[in-house]
């Protein structure tokens, strides 16, 4: 394939994009194509190009700086191979649950792949109030095969340092390890929130026990290596429809500790939950548990029958690793929660409540529950308890 | 430099490794030099190489196996760059306790440094009886400055993603995970003891308590990416006089939990004093004091004063850091003391003990005061708690 490798970085067009997928023999000989650019232009170009019969590729090029809110500084074109290549990885486990990848270009920071148009953005589908009866049991799934088989019990402990160093993504960790585990804690100026919601913050950022906690789970963030994450598991990561589900945008992926994609995907199925009614909220609740009993159930049978860790025949030690990852996976929750409330990138599930009192009410709610999560998930040890515990945070609302 | 660079590998002789000297110009020219082999040829070629006016070198060249008790096996030659890699790191922070490198050469796997000979190996020191008055002094400086600056809190954190890369390294990381976490706590090939422990081994294989807490410390070695360690600081690893000490042989280099090298290190101590006499021991007990008081009083002010992780002014975050660090180098030198008596690798401080009786003695101590550290490092949170605590285990000694 490298005769048709282009040599130096340029952006495509959607004309170049057509070229590209032409020149991969992607399509019928002749065929007659169109391009649409649909991405959101900040991250990276992503073309979605279809024949007259719709059959579809998507081709997503990274572009070499990021915008966020009217800022833009440089990034990394070698995200666009980090995410293909954790898809490839991850796909070697729950290919169902992955798109599949047809080329990569390292140069032009390009990566070719499966058409997933038809199904919804899941963020999108939970706010117009869609079910996804399968959504966490997939979910489920994908964490504990993905997680699994990366980690010291499901892969050959050489093998895996070998692909920790491939998943070395020091700029991308950057921003999360700011945005996510530092700055919403601090009066800093990527902070973004609304008045209504000032003495709240004021009072979390004076709050000296609640960044002690941050600071532990900050800590386990940059130092412990134990799976290949995807690093931004929110459900805008996520494509479904009531039968498929589809993980994309690994580009965060890196060797980090098994709670973080749990905690963050949960959470943000928590701040769908806040952005409705209290009687409206048990669906999603129940997306949670199920997320970690197929998860919890899922990784208990891969370590009874997989492992390659001749002490996970220990009595115990099962135990003790689940109750790490479920500590660890509420307080990730709980750091997203306050981020996605009170730091740089928000997220539409309380942005677009359109009632000052209702999306304030909400996002205080959020910061609560989040400061809960945070300092309390010691204390938690299941999944049940968990949602209890929710519950009861919530109770006065 | 490139021009005297070989570019196959060949292991050096006498004759080429003072061509060799000759070559960097290291000595005076025409000075007649004289070399000498003096490396245990199990791993490395160390040559000894000298002027008439006893100005000296040392050319140590990596092989490409290595040999334990008669077995021979491949083993990557990259360690040498990774030995000489940690030398130029860690000598930033503590350049007079590490040997000047003059010259690396990547293909020959060769590093070419200070003539440390006037110094002896510090175990052998030791066993003969010296005191080295400030080894544990300069021990726990050595710690303080290496671990503190190439961890999160003192080294710029993508930084030190970028070097975690350049230390990846898996081959010499499973020779310390079968030997020192693994092989001893099962009934496998690679251990080595004495018939006259036999019950007391059974008895450690047999331990289901212990091994979970064994399994919790690999688990350890094999995730917390915290700093660049030494990977194999025993006192084998260090070169001394009453005035001076060298660390040297950092060829298990990686990153890995702070508490890794400050165990070893201790519990290597301690197999010193258990094959004294009871009221021969407090020197080394005091050695032990002095490490763990120099490192945490150094590593307090470093964090005081250089950290650059914002967290670290969070009040209580330093003193959970620490208790993680003294827990940790408790069971790590809990395992350090169990497989240098009934794994592959032993110590000469035990192993040279000429009475049966005495010798068998001492051992039962190190497996009986190592499995102690082992299942009570939670319990034990000072320095002072440990010296007493190990005075309790060996009172009915």
């Amino acid at each position: 394939m490298t005769v048709i490798k282009e040599s130096i970085y340029e952006p495509l067009t959607e004309q170049t994009a057509i070229e590209l997928a032409n020149r991969l023999n992607l399509f019928q000989e002749g065929a007659s194509l169109t391009c649409n650019e649909i991405g959101d232009g900040n991250l990276n170009l992503v073309f979605h190009i279809q024949d007259t019969n719709n059959k579809g590729i998507i081709i997503k090029q990274a572009l070499p700086y990021a915008k966020v809110v009217g800022e833009s500084w440089p990034l990394t074109l070698l995200r666009n191979k980090i995410e293909n290549e954790a898809l490839r990885v991850h796909g070697q486990f729950v290919p169902s649950l992955v798109p599949e990848v047809y080329y990569t270009d390292e140069e032009l920071a390009v990566t070719v792949m499966e058409d997933l148009s038809y199904l919804q953005i899941a963020r999108r589908g939970l706010i117009e109030g869609k079910d996804y009866p399968l959504l966490s049991q997939h979910i489920g799934t994908y964490l504990a095969n993905t997680l699994f088989f990366t980690s010291d019990y499901g892969m050959n402990q050489q093998n895996k340092k070998r692909l920790a160093k491939e998943f070395n993504n020091p700029e991308l960790c950057k921003i999360t390890e700011d945005l996510v585990f530092t700055d919403p804690f601090f009066n800093h100026e990527t902070n973004n929130f609304e008045e209504g919601l000032k003495s709240f913050v004021e009072e979390l950022w004076a709050d000296e026990h609640l960044k002690l906690e941050v600071a532990k789970l900050k800590q386990k963030f940059l130092t412990a290596g134990e799976a290949l994450v995807h690093g931004d598991l929110h459900t805008g990561s996520i494509f479904a429809s009531s039968t498929e589900t589809k993980v994309i945008d690994p580009e965060f992926a890196f060797y980090g500790p098994f709670g973080f994609d749990i905690g963050q995907f949960i959470a943000n199925l928590l701040l769908n939950a806040l952005s409705l009614e209290q009687d409206e909220r048990e669906k999603l609740f129940n997306h949670v548990e199920i997320t970690w009993n197929v998860f919890s159930t899922t990784f208990t049978s891969l370590w009874k029958t997989e492992s390659v860790e001749i002490f996970s025949k220990t009595n115990g030690y099962l135990d003790y690793v689940l109750d790490q990852i479920i500590e660890d996976t509420i307080g990730f929750a709980g750091c997203e929660l306050v981020r996605r409330t009170i730091g740089l990138a928000h997220v539409a599930d309380l942005d677009e409540i359109s009632s000052d009192d209702i999306r304030i009410h909400a996002k205080r709610n959020a910061l609560k529950l989040g400061k809960a999560l945070i300092t309390n998930r010691k204390q938690i040890r299941s999944i049940e308890q968990f949602v209890t515990y929710i519950r009861g945070v919530l109770q006065h609302d």
